[in-house]
């Protein structure tokens, strides 16, 4: 398609909205702060320009004047040529006004960040929205938001924020809050996961999270993903957008407000009904989505999905430094739903010759505390365990605070140890790395925690964690078995080894 | 008592041998490596040292020769003057023979350190524990371990590791695992809690965890117990001494090895009988002691009662930064104990004048995202809304991540602005701040946590992790009104305000 049949009208009307959104042909910026950079109406522009936006970008305001150099018009009418997207952070009252004007430059969608909307509560705010909403029609120009951060697609050179990730991946994001998006951007990006899209819609006032996760399950460029959702508007809709959603791709969800008190924020927050924490377990059963309770969850079943083959089972042989750890450890693992079984008499025996203490370090977990500094003791000995036939997978574990400044230099070769070990087994392989409060300990741990997420391998913060997220894809993965269809079929897509 | 009828015979065979163990007149460090200054066993000496202890220290290895200057004897007939404690670190099979030698030095207690007895399950093992028992019953040596790393007593400069705080506190820590307590001792000393004692006491031969238990019952420097246990070999009087402490100051309980593969690690481990989870909850039920399920959970609960008065009820006013966070950090709350009510309507008119925003932020939570930095307005709306009747806590949440490079400058303004509404509020308060993987995230979410721990102020690492702890001290507290005791008596000494 020529770039003149691209600006040709007709077609453009034929653009789907959110293709409009994820690559606009041009793009305004109407309410900007002239005077103060460090405004948050400063963000989006700092974002484009950080990314390298390619396309024309329009800066609105009424006061004029200069933002480095770029100028800023005192309205719409001034900019001299038509804007496919208009990122609004104007005022809530004059929102509906925008949209009219936008009409005359030919704008196919308009996001309004603004909040005090519907989600005040107030008579003011849900009679605005109202207003915004027949702007929309009268013009038939397509809105999203209010009350949200927009889009986040790196390929197309769009961001929310300067700071994240210019690398695109394949995963995408639907998230009702804009500081959800910020959050899992920044928390999947330091575990190695890199995103296609991100979308924050608010109030959903006209493109929806159906509009979004129909759109994204048609999406060559996405293969998982993840939605953080407080309410939907038209439920039979969503459902349905669900299941051709989760047939496609794997979708994890999370549902904002499941308490009676988290449902009261929730209207607070973006003004949508919540709905039980029962009726959204049911609809993410019934449809194959993988439901999860935090944000921190959403993170790490997008790690395993990401970087690891779903194991065949949950048997799991716990390789760790610290002898008490290694009960406590065992313990979160068997509370999450993984299993963690004794080896078999063979396999000790075959562990015995690299063992300088017969006893504890033969067994599952296997303690190699003594051995921490004899890298190619525990690669074997993890390789020989994890092949047992009662072994599913295998999970490395590091406590915080393992390295102290004295032990730092040790680092290195502990973590191609920890590599080695979980390249050389034969079944899928999860690591541990704790966190720690103190920055000294913090920036060690760091260290050995890029090393495996540079290497690709699956990452977590605690044992709990991991078990939970991989035992989470089994049971979602079992029920899909029931029903006949295989989640793994599309994990594997996304493994690091097989 | 003068220091001559200090050294009589008759008078010394009548201490409690676990005064010996935490304020002994002289240490042997027997089996300490001569030529690796890296080597574990160095570890005791390399505390002494640190800690500045100032009573006679021995060394003993048949090498002999030196390190830093300080004789090493080549056997203990080689010391010449008595020696009240030593410590082990000679292999399993040359232990018992070591307590008969011991015997012709006066020796009061022997603390083994090494590992390779009843714990490794075989026959040898069992066999060389119940011999060194023999050996100490025939010698009247008392005998701590094996297979832990005995004591942390910074009034008496005692230490398993240099880098402990040398500084005492009213927490003492009973741990069957050496491990743990190098972790419990490190991340509560991040959060302010200082310790009176730190016993790690591993098979628990002779010396067991019911000796600790009753000593630190009656230990004045003590006003907190918390204890790691894997299992105990007499149930009966364990009871009895749970109930003992529990009725004299605040004891947190955590059992490792509930589950079933866990209870088959700690026979890995220690050599014990786990017991059920259900005998547990049980126990601790009836004898007023507060459980808990991992080693963050003990010092979440530290934290609290060290901190803090105990609320009055749990419904907690949430007043943090960001939208979606809010909707979580509120379901997270409530998922873990606590409530999170609306605030009265004469609360929110009282609100309103502060309130750019009329909608979301006189809600509960209020989220001051876009107040952030008018601290002075947080400070009050925090205080008018936590007076409320229908409040009982403030918690202050605070996300990882909130601040970046380019606004970490404001960080001290806003931890000045945590503070004042802290200490500004009528009732009991905490905070959260979140870690982040991210080191440079980390350092400056760490120098907001240290101001809030040097002003010594509950903080926790999550909501869910203050709403459980908080919650949890609560229900104890309510089951023993129902008694007729009241755990805020004793946790009240302890409290940062009242």
């Amino acid at each position: 398609m020529s770039s003149t049949m691209n600006r040709n009208n007709t077609l453009q009307t034929m653009r789907n909205p959110l293709d409009v959104v994820v690559r606009p042909e041009s793009v305004a910026l109407v309410g900007i702060t002239v005077n103060n950079p460090e405004h948050w109406t400063r963000t989006f522009l700092d974002s484009l320009v950080e990314f390298g936006f390619e396309r024309p970008i329009f800066l609105v305001n009424p006061r004029g004047g200069e933002i480095n150099g770029r100028k800023v018009y005192t309205s719409l009418e001034e900019v001299p040529s038509t804007i496919e997207y208009v990122i609004s952070t104007v005022p809530a009252k004059a929102s509906a006004g925008l949209v009219r004007q936008c009409a005359t430059k030919g704008t196919k969608v308009v996001h309004f960040c603004t909040a005090g909307f519907s989600e005040t509560g107030s008579k003011e705010g849900i009679e605005m929205e109202r207003e915004l909403v027949a702007a929309g029609r009268e013009t038939s120009i397509r809105l999203l938001g209010p009350n949200c951060m927009g889009i986040y697609c790196p390929e197309s050179r769009l961001a929310i924020d300067p700071s994240f990730p210019k690398e695109a991946g394949p995963v995408a994001f639907i998230s009702q809050s804009g500081a959800n998006v910020n959050q899992l951007v920044r928390r999947s990006a330091l575990r190695g996961i890199r995103f296609s899209k991100a979308f924050s819609f608010g109030n959903a006032c006209d493109l929806s999270e159906s509009d979004i996760l129909e759109y994204l399950a048609e999406d060559d460029a996405t293969e998982i993903i993840a939605i953080y959702i407080e309410g939907v508007k038209d439920g039979r809709r969503f459902r349905k957008a669900l299941e051709k959603a989760a047939a496609a791709k794997p979708v994890v969800l999370l549902k904002g407000g499941v308490t009676a008190a988290g449902a009261r924020a929730v209207f607070g927050h973006t003004g949508a009904l919540a709905g039980s924490e029962g009726t959204w377990d049911a609809l993410c059963r019934q449809t194959g989505v993988i439901k999860v309770s935090s944000m921190d969850e959403i993170v790490d079943v997008l790690v395993a999905l990401r970087f690891m083959t779903l194991p065949r089972g949950n048997r799991t042989l716990v390789v760790g430094a610290g002898g008490g750890a290694s009960v406590m450890t065992t313990d979160q693992i068997e509370k999450n739903g993984l299993a963690v079984p004794a080896l078999p008499h063979d396999v000790v025996e075959q562990l015995r010759e690299f063992s300088s203490d017969a006893g504890n370090i033969l067994r599952n977990p296997i303690d190699y505390s003594q051995d921490l500094w004899q890298p190619g003791k525990t690669v074997k000995m993890a390789g020989i365990a994890t092949a047992s036939s009662v072994i599913d997978l295998l999970l490395v574990f590091t406590s915080a605070g393992l390295f102290s400044s004295k032990s730092g230099s040790k680092l290195p070769e502990y973590a191609e140890m920890i590599v080695a070990a979980m390249k050389g087994c034969s079944k899928p392989a999860a690591s541990v790395v704790e966190l720690s409060a103190s920055p000294e300990e913090q920036a060690l741990m760091f260290t050995l925690f890029q090393k495996l997420v540079q290497a690709e391998f699956p990452v977590f913060f605690s044992a709990s964690s991991a078990a939970r997220a991989i035992s989470t894809l089994l049971e979602c993965n079992q029920r899909k078995q029931r029903r006949g269809r295989l989640i793994e079929e599309v994990v594997s897509k996304g493994a690091a080894y097989s």
